[in-house]
């Protein structure tokens, strides 16, 4: 291969999850980067843990601070400021050299995915080829058995992070939605549920398609703990006909 | 294996898009089950063609009536309405026979799939595992190399069949947006994204990931003629930092 950057998605978690064409390129690429807390594992880089080519080049990218603040708040921007300007320079240096690069995305590449912050500064100046993944959110209501959307309903992906009242004015105005970033925001997402009248509806789903998962009817789960990365589904199709 | 309903998500129309999970399931289940136009062959078959096991049962379910009408207008629902019971009909016919039956679903089978009528009407009863796949407007977008949703962004999906008004308004309020069931509505898609300050915006992909793909600014795209499975994007993400 050549100097090329590959954005694959890794879907949800699951390794059986993965596309064929995920796995080609995982067989193929020179180099293998991959975003990481500090200290930490990255569920992208998890996942592929079968498939990494003996011998690969691995490029970690270790995020400099937690990232469940709001991204437009200026705490995090001063923090990461520079953070995906050095990640995109040591993924250049790579394909500088005429390597190709894959870079894991858990999910779908540019579906709210760190690969993306990489994507606007190279894609202008390299080859660039993006896998698309499935989704968490699409791991989330398969596990969890739930027809989420049909015909024309509307359905609305929103952070939890958004105030309580616009959570719930959107909630209400949506046949279909995906609460995402659950985590700490737990208390108001049932509130802003409750004020649509959707908390009925609402399913939680934690680790969707990975080995310690769980899901549940959102009434019937505590506010106490949730991970950032779990789910709140409301589906649609109320006629389910 | 032993009776079990299994909906399989077969991804955008690249073969290489499906997970490995979804080859797995072609590979070991007693009938493949897949909707399809009368005379027409269906794309997810279509996209599992090179996965088939030989000698697997196959079963066909014609629809009866072009789905190009909105699902709620009564003469769809007096033309459908049988179609899906005799449909899940055929296929607990096979179940009661102690078969395994793999039903196709193009995209993620609980996302706006025909999948999902078979599935609320059997899953009370039988074994279900449902397979989550790549869905179309990751495709498209992943094609497109079009950066969609990032931090905050809400995103909207939206079918091409609601009034213009409705369009025009949900458009104006979400940061991100997906249009699908283009087809004949596109004159009135684009006029929604023209009033709600979108439109030089707004990508259209048509069969994303298949052989015959092709995505170009709506701006550039004439009214004259796309597909019902066309998309319109509307990437979110203003800063692009």
């Amino acid at each position: 291969m050549s100097a090329r950057l590959i954005g694959v998605g890794t879907g949800p978690g699951d390794p059986e999850l993965l596309t064929l064409k995920a796995v080609r390129a995982l067989a193929e690429a020179e180099v293998v980067a991959h975003f990481a807390k500090a200290g930490r594992c990255g569920n992208a880089r998890a996942t592929v843990e079968g498939f990494m080519r003996p011998g690969v080049v691995e490029l970690r990218l270790a995020y400099p601070v937690t990232i469940e603040v709001g991204w437009r708040e200026p705490a995090y921007a001063a923090a990461i400021g520079g953070f995906f300007e050095e990640a995109a320079a040591a993924v250049e240096a790579h394909l500088e050299a005429g390597r190709s690069v894959a870079v894991l995305s858990e999910g779908d590449p540019l579906f709210y995915g760190s690969y993306m912050h990489l994507h606007v500064r190279l894609a202008p100046r390299w080859p660039v080829e993006v896998i698309p993944g499935v989704t968490a959110m699409s791991g989330g209501w398969s596990q969890a058995g739930l027809p989420l959307a049909q015909g024309d309903d509307v359905l609305t992906v929103l952070p939890g992070t958004l105030p309580e009242g616009e959570l719930a004015r959107r909630l209400g105005d949506s046949a279909a939605s995906v609460i995402m970033k659950v985590g700490r925001n737990l208390p108001a997402i049932r509130r802003a549920l409750a004020a649509a009248g959707k908390l009925g509806r609402a399913v939680y789903v934690e680790r969707a398609t990975m080995a310690q998962t769980f899901s549940v009817p959102l009434a019937e789960k505590a506010d106490d703990r949730a991970p950032y990365f779990s789910l709140v589904l409301v589906p649609g199709w109320e006629a389910r006909r």
